[in-house]
Formats: C-alpha cells, structure tokens, sequence
C-alpha cells in the first residue's frame, strides 16, 4: 500500500496488456510492509525520449522497469551502465541513486540462466542457440557467455542485428566459437527462443520444431501464455524446458537488490504472486 | 492489484508525503475488483507545466488528482472545466476522455459543503466566514454560495486573492452578502479554514479563536492530523466542527463517479481506509 512517502517504480512499455511485474512486485511489498509500488505506464516509441527523462523529474519517482520497445533506447537516457547492459547493449532496470543519477542494469539473462542452471543443466562447456538478437536475446546471449558457454549459435531475423552482438561477445569472450544465420535447433545443447514470436496467435513457430531432439534445453522469454506453441512442441519431442516466467522469476530477487528493497527469493515471490494465464 | 490493462490515476502535488488519497482509493479498488490506482507523483512548481501534459501522453493515464501546489495552475492546462471549477478557479481532478481530451472538475467544497448538512447544520440562509481564498477556499466559497449561502465573509493574506474571489461570487450570486478582510470568527454560523496553517508545528490559528462563540461551527481542511490546534481550541470553546478527513470522504464518492468508476459511499471508504495519524 503505497503512501505518499513512498517509492514509485515506473513499469514503462507498450502496448502494456501482457504486463506481469505489477502483480508480482505489488503482492511482495505488500507481504513485507514496503511503501513502494511498480506502476504500469504506457509510452509509444515515438514519445520515449521525452518522457522518459521526465518522468525522472517526479520526486517520488524511485527506479524503472524497462521492457519491449525501449530496452534499447533507454541506454542513451542514462548516466551510467553496468557492464552486462553495455555488452547487451540494452537495460531492463534503471535505478535513480541518491545523487539524482541514473544506472542502468539488465537481468533477463541473469534470469534465464539461473533458471537453466537450478534446472540442473550446466552452463560451463555447452553449447546454445539463441534465436533473436534484439534486447532480451543480447541479454541472454552476454549472460551465457558471462556464464562459460564454450559454442553458441546466434540467429536474427536481421543478420546485421546477429553480426553486431556477436562481434560484441567476441570481443569479450574471444574463446567463445560462434555461428551465424540457422535456426536449425539440432545439435544444441540449449536452444532459446528470445523472439516476439508466441505473443500473437497465428505466430509462426521461432525454430525448426521438426529438427529437436529430446536432448536438447529449450527456453522460452515469451509470457503471453505458460506453455507457448514453441513449448508444446518441444514437450511433444521430449524436451526439457524453462517456460517464460521461470526467467522473469529468477530475475525479480536480482531486480529488488538492484533497487534497494532487500533479499527475496523466486519460490517466495511466486507464492505471493497474482498471475492468471 | 493494477495491472497492463489498468487505469492510473497519478496524485499529483509537492510535497507528497501527507498525500492520503492512495490509502483510501486503492483499498476500495481492490475490494471492488476494480483495475486501477491512485499513485503518489511529485511534481515540483517550477515543473509542473511541462509534467503535467506529459502525463496524459501515457496510454495506461486515466485521470489525476491536483492537490498543492498546482490546483490553480492546472485549470491553464485543460480543454474543459465544469462550472464549479471556473467559479472557483482551481481544479483538484482530471479526467482523459474517449477522445483523449481533459476535463477539470473541483471537488473540495462539494465534500465540505456534503459533510456540514450531513451533520445537521443547514447551509441556505446562513452565514459563513471562510479564511483562505486559494484553491480549497474558492471552491469552499463556491459550493456554500451555490447551496444558498445567504452571507458570506472572506480573509486571505492576500487581499487581492479575497477581492478576485468576491468578484466572481458576486458576479455568479449577486443576492450574497459579501465582507472582506476580518478573520474575526463572532457572529458567523460557519467558520472554515481553508488555508494550510495547521500542517506544521508551531503555525499560528487562522482565525482569533478567543472570540469564538460555542454554537458557530468550525471547519478544517487540514488533514495533517484528525484533530488540528484549530479544532481543539474550537471545541475547548464547545463548538461543533468538522474534521478534514470529512471533507475528504464525503468528495470521494463524486471523485470516483466523475471517473466512471461507479457507487460508493463516505462509510464504505472510511471502513477500507488505510489511513493512520
């Protein structure tokens, strides 16, 4: 129950409809007696420069959740970036500190790979398709190699979008062996969907399905649904999988620490969690 | 519980922290299963041109609540505004429209005027002395008039901001007896501050409270805590008066009607009520 001393977290998007940190975040402070609250605001691309900055500008105005389409464009709104954003070239979080200054962070690959991980599935030495380039794929792409992936693959609707990141992660992680341009999924070790595509109905499927192999991780970053059309067919072949809130979970105790708001766990928030699917 | 298909309705003012309106509005959401809530925003003055309409450019922005310091300075801001807000000169609600447009509406001394009959004291024939011709004080002086107020008396620091105000009283009910000048409170039936002496320790009492007469009723819109110097010395004198909050609860139900979020009631508000003093 926020109160007018309270600590606005500014959850900004658009369209907003699939927004889930308000029901997890709001549940948790309310269960600890935290005067803050994640507020879901609607900003089109064409308005995010502006609006962004000043939102700022509000001194009740505490930290952001940054999702699709602006993880990209807020890198260029901040005073600072910690090493992964730079390297996914992309922030989901961004905190104002005490001397007015903004810090900007990114946890989607943090999220998926404490996930794959807790799922029992080393990092260290496997090899990964990661489908989609964009913000949360570079994210899960820098996480992975951070990680100690030995071979990754990296497919984008742009090969430029491809290209980039890879040059970025090499640059970083010069042992690391890249390829470019399949979304064949045989082979992998991990494969993980990091595109848009299961958000609409009608979405063509982001990987060859046909090619699986039971052996092979799949992840998903869409949360539109629990079990998405990529998800039912990898289970179909006999995979194991991570589904799109397990990352969004694994992240949230990342996300608070970030914002000052103290130690929570992924089974405690989820507990307290009011998500419907 | 908001969520991405919510409506928020931003609480704008500077400072926030005696901000009440989250603690009563947001527990009624929740009881009633309703998508919205009231969140804390500070906007500083010298801000609040800009902030304000960037606000309604956010897609999940219903409306605001206008308190301190900009309830005058928003009615500049708006493409409508009822009659009680133009007669008072200052807003303290805003609602975006299907077609994105924003209407002002002034609810204070609806909510006072609501509670003094409510407790019994009839507002037509009688006389009041309303100290404060700011925002709340307009809107005080308003309502009483438009509910047959037959003499009124106005003291603000500003003698300006008393004459402007008697002008538009007079020109809208030109059958109300007006006296300026005098916060002397012997000889009327109401006495009401509306100024915002009473929020901080050691502010001296509005009004010359040794000549107050035991059957005047006095009013208060200070909400920093229940019972204000004012009050006490008001009912050490054996007056009846009317707290704040009154104000507060009784406006809300046209609040949440002005925003389309249907039925409510003074008592249903206050048992939802997370306030403390």
């Amino acid at each position: 129950m926020i109160t007018g001393r309270g600590k606005v977290i500014a959850h900004v998007g658009y369209p907003t409809q699939s927004f889930k940190a308000p029901m997890i975040y709001n549940p948790w402070f309310e269960a600890k007696g935290i005067d803050a609250a994640v507020v879901p605001l609607g900003i089109k691309p064409e308005d995010f420069a502006e609006l962004f900055p000043a939102l700022f500008r509000m001194t009740t105005m505490h930290g952001a959740l940054v999702t699709m389409p602006h993880k990209v464009a807020v890198t260029t709104m901040l005073d600072e970036m910690t090493a992964t954003a730079r390297i996914a070239g992309a922030c989901n979080a961004v905190v104002k500190r005490a001397d007015g200054s903004l810090l900007g962070d990114m946890f989607d690959g943090a999220g998926f790979v404490r996930g794959v991980t807790r799922k029992g599935r080393a990092i260290t030495g496997a090899s990964a398709l990661v489908v989609g380039a964009g913000g949360v794929g570079s994210a899960i792409a820098a996480s992975l190699a951070g990680a100690g992936l030995r071979r990754m693959g990296l497919f984008d609707m742009s090969a430029a979008s491809a290209e980039t990141l890879a040059e970025r992660l090499t640059a970083h992680y010069p042992a690391l062996e890249m390829s470019l341009g399949s979304k064949d999924p045989s082979g992998w070790d991990i494969v993980v969907n990091a595109t848009p595509l299961g958000m609409k109905p009608g979405d063509p499927l982001p990987i060859e399905v046909d090619k699986l192999s039971s052996d092979t991780f799949v992840g998903e970053v869409v949360m539109k649904e629990e079990i998405t059309p990529l998800l039912r067919a990898a289970m179909a072949k006999g995979c194991a999988v991570q589904v799109g809130t397990d990352m969004l979970f694994e992240m949230i105790p990342a996300y608070l620490e970030f914002f000052g708001f103290g130690h929570s766990t992924p089974e405690e928030l989820r507990d307290l969690a009011r998500l419907t699917f």
